[in-house]
């Protein structure tokens, strides 16, 4: 079963192997959800499998739960009413994880390979449904849910299972070594990749499935067993995943347990109690920085991944087209209502103004600008909808209501709009606004606003600007970061500035790509090297310390 | 300079690449200090450079010294009397390191590859120096110094060059990103790797060189600075591992300083004042488990590679040849002392004894055979010298002596004899002891006792041999394991054990290859699946989290 799952898969790994490789495009999943790719009626079937699931019992067994828990709450405006076991006893919970390690590591990365790409694919063949759940969890629009996490998720899934699976096969299983002399001495050694222990995935609220499943298949694939607790808003697509997770390992003969869901009341604070389980070896976060810096700091018998948050930036220096350059920071600042960990935040530029084809325009005019794109893209309350999805929680919400409100710095450059969703009456919906602050406003501007407020940020030029979003990162940290200019001495400057603040950069986007979106096997996500995040998704540091490799050695 | 340097280089490193790969025996630098190999003058002007160091200020300037330090006496019986600058200001260390590394970032992979194994052929220039350095601050043997201590630490510096050089490379410097559609949307991408800050090396007294360069040269050459902290006892090997690390980096327009000299009086502590600084992002350890435990629980800041002690182990089961499996063991044991990490300490075996080619042989034949076969190595002074070296500190005497001793636990089968040194009278020189001891004295067996003593631990059979290996290695690690018998299901019980407890194996070694031996490009030191080690020589983890990779994208 196994082997035929490697060898049925295989293409499809070598082509993501070559692309991580050339980091040219590639994708296995098709992200249209057009009936003309995946079918007339697979749309209808998704969203009614997904109803399906409102107000039952999820139909999983977690080792040690004593009781359930029924957390979610559409952004939408309906409860889920999904139930799920409460992990309770972590004793039980994580020796089921571990007793099944030993059969899942002699299996070999190859089977191990095997077994999470047909996982792959039967979560694509359910990707509808978990569009569905990730949209009523996360708040994203249906589209982006269907994309962001469905198609691209799996893509990310299948990006980490191809460098881990390099990884693990840079070594030979077996080696002849023959030391020349008078007298030759020849031993045959073999080399063996164990995994590290029970690995922890912490899902969060906003991509339960895109944010999670990298690190979820990073450690299954080099043998450790996971558990998955996902953010108690957004459980239902980590169900699903450990669903089918649990089907194909029993199909292949390995242990269900391998990976496990541990739901929870936000109460029970989990999280925190597994991760300093001795026999928890792996973490991976997506959060706040707060748990997120709390994990590097204490978690210190595993390995820890974090993504956290930071400060994204955008450099405003002069640009070759004024309208292409607002329509698409507008566009930025507005997907999934700027709740993304990509999205842009900081605008730096100079007082004095841009340069543009359309001549220097002052920050106000720069708003203007963006104001006008905004009404293009968000002025028509069935259309906006699409873009912006619904505000996943209060403090979002709390974020943007403060935001140049009485009291508080900045002025209101242009201001967020109440959107009615025409299929969800009770759905939280904003557009996004935009703040003016000086450079003296960093006690505002440099904190994360998570949600949809960007800072246009008055410098004294461009060298100010630069200066401002080095500092800021190297500090706060970044996922993001974007530079606008004609000027060539100024993309180099930024191209410099972004080295040693350790953030991936996009200059000049004026078409269809937008900076807080990242292609997986092409764009890595995150860096690592800025306090936003001690990992990338995906590099050679986020799995080759997943597993370890014990050889034996003998003469022959 | 530098691009000439990664030519002339550039075959060596692909020889090491091919090696690292293949697992296959590889040597780039000559175990054998013969003068048909290295010239009949050599190893003359070795030692008379070594010497000529003797009570002279070592010239290298330490940015933030004051005053100096003079902190190493030969285990041969002499004071070496060389002084080094003493590191005080550590705000001006790490600055110094810190201001470098942006032009040595800049100057990419391949440019930063030759530096580093330009910086290995001046030092192997300097091998039998660097031998008589190490045989006068750890204590080896010359022949073991020359070739653990130069030869083979030079061949480990190149294995760890060569797999962060890979890893370095497994990404393009640019690619182009098409995504096919209606409109195909065209982006350059640039990658580049970036260091992660200033690496910090802490020193060992009996492997200076060893254990630290492989740390040492995968920092350098994935773009870090590094600050050496030299054991105040070693300081020589490393001062001149600096002084060429330094020349070499000068000659090619590099800021000297990216690598540093740290030596200290042993009061200053300065390993733990460096290890929490927080430009200090990677830290190589070589030591005792106190302070690598501590460094893994404190400095979160950075990424902590350790190698610490355990408990290694041998189970006898059987043999087809008594006598060469005891003068394995012998050499074994003998081998410097048994101040190797990688000596054996525990050998469990049936109480009933084990079959062989000379019939059963109870534990106390066994301790015999392997005292027949000190004899033969050991019995004569002059030849045991070459084999034993000295003893490195009055701690291993003070263990020797009280092993066994009035008052504690187990019974002397082959008593510690003194040897008199013909060369060195002050030198203090011991052959092994061998302790009987029963598998109930667990809490003496279960803590490593550094240094030249051997328990043989007699157990109720080959099972619970088997079983305490395992359950002592999980608990207390072990960095070499080793087995004895002709039965194949006790082999394959030990290599399923070994699995378990993350620990590398030798089977029936009963020829010129020794359980403390590991081979640079074939076998992995250490595994860091264990609590011996939290890292290994050489694998993908050992070199991937010392860099981030950070892009920049664009439109075409």
């Amino acid at each position: 079963m196994t082997s035929a799952w490697f060898d049925k898969h295989r293409e499809r790994l070598d082509a993501a192997v070559a692309a991580c490789a050339s980091r040219e495009y590639y994708s296995a999943y098709d992200e249209s959800p057009s009936p003309r790719v995946y079918g007339e009626s697979a749309a209808a079937e998704g969203k009614a499998a997904f109803e399906a699931w409102l107000g039952t019992d999820f139909p999983l067994q977690t080792p040690g739960s004593n009781g359930t828990v029924a957390t979610e709450r559409s952004p939408y405006g309906f409860d889920l009413g999904v139930t799920y076991p409460r992990a309770r006893d972590l004793d039980a919970l994580v020796s089921a994880g571990l007793s099944g390690m030993r059969a899942w590591r002699d299996a070999g990365p190859d089977a191990r390979a095997g077994v999470c790409i047909e996982i792959l694919d039967r979560l694509h063949a359910r990707v509808f449904e978990l569009a569905n759940a990730v949209q009523h969890t996360s708040g994203q629009a249906f589209v982006m849910a269907f994309q962001a996490g469905g198609a691209h998720a799996l893509d990310r899934a299948l990006e980490s299972i191809a460098y881990a699976w390099v990884e693990m096969s840079r070594i030979p299983r077996t080696a002849r070594w023959e030391k020349p002399g008078k007298v030759p001495i020849t031993m045959e050694k073999t080399f063996t990749v164990v995994p590290r222990g029970v690995a922890l995935v912490i899902g969060c609220n906003t991509f339960p499935t895109w944010n999670s499943w990298p690190g979820l298949f990073a450690s299954l694939v080099t043998g450790n067993a996971v558990v998955v607790k996902p953010h108690p808003s957004a459980v239902l697509p980590l169900a699903i995943t450990v669903q089918v997770c649990q089907e194909v390992l029993a199909e292949a003969g390995f242990d269900a347990d391998l990976v496990t869901l541990a739901a929870e009341e936000p109460s029970d604070k989990l999280a925190s109690s597994l991760a300093l389980r001795p026999e928890v070896k792996l973490i991976d976060f997506t959060g706040g920085n707060a748990f997120g810096d709390w994990l590097e700091k204490n978690a210190t018998q595993a390995t820890v991944f974090t993504e956290k948050a930071g400060v994204n930036t955008v450099v405003l220096d002069s640009t070759s087209d004024f309208k292409a350059m607002c329509f698409n920071l507008a566009f930025s600042f507005a997907l999934y209502t700027g709740q993304m960990c990509t999205a842009p935040q900081n605008v730096y530029l100079p007082a004095t103004g841009i340069e543009t084809d359309d001549g220097t325009k002052s920050p106000a005019e720069v708003a203007a600008g963006i104001g006008a794109a905004f009404d293009k893209l968000l002025g028509d309350d069935a259309r906006a909808v699409e873009l912006l999805g619904g505000v996943v929680n209060d403090g979002v919400l709390q974020r943007l209501d403060s935001a140049g409100a009485e009291g508080s710095r900045g002025e209101v450059l242009v201001p967020s709009r109440v959107v009615t969703h025409p299929s969800y009456a009770d759905a939280t919906v904003r557009t996004p606004a935009i703040i003016g602050l000086g450079a003296g406003d960093s006690d505002v501007y440099e904190a994360e606003c998570f949600g949809p407020v960007a800072y246009l940020i008055s410098t004294s030029g461009t060298d100010e600007s630069i200066d401002l979003f080095r500092t800021t990162v190297q500090q706060h940290g970044a996922m993001t970061a974007s530079v606008y200019s004609t000027s060539d001495a100024v993309i180099e400057q930024m191209r410099d500035s972004a080295l040693d603040a350790g953030v991936a950069l996009s200059e000049n986007l004026l078409g269809g790509v937008f900076v807080n979106q990242s292609a997986a096997f092409s764009d890595f996500h995150g860096t690592g090297a800025n306090p936003a995040a001690n990992a990338s998704y995906t590099d050679g540091a986020y799995v080759a310390s997943r597993f370890r490799i014990v050889q034996s050695r003998r003469h022959v």
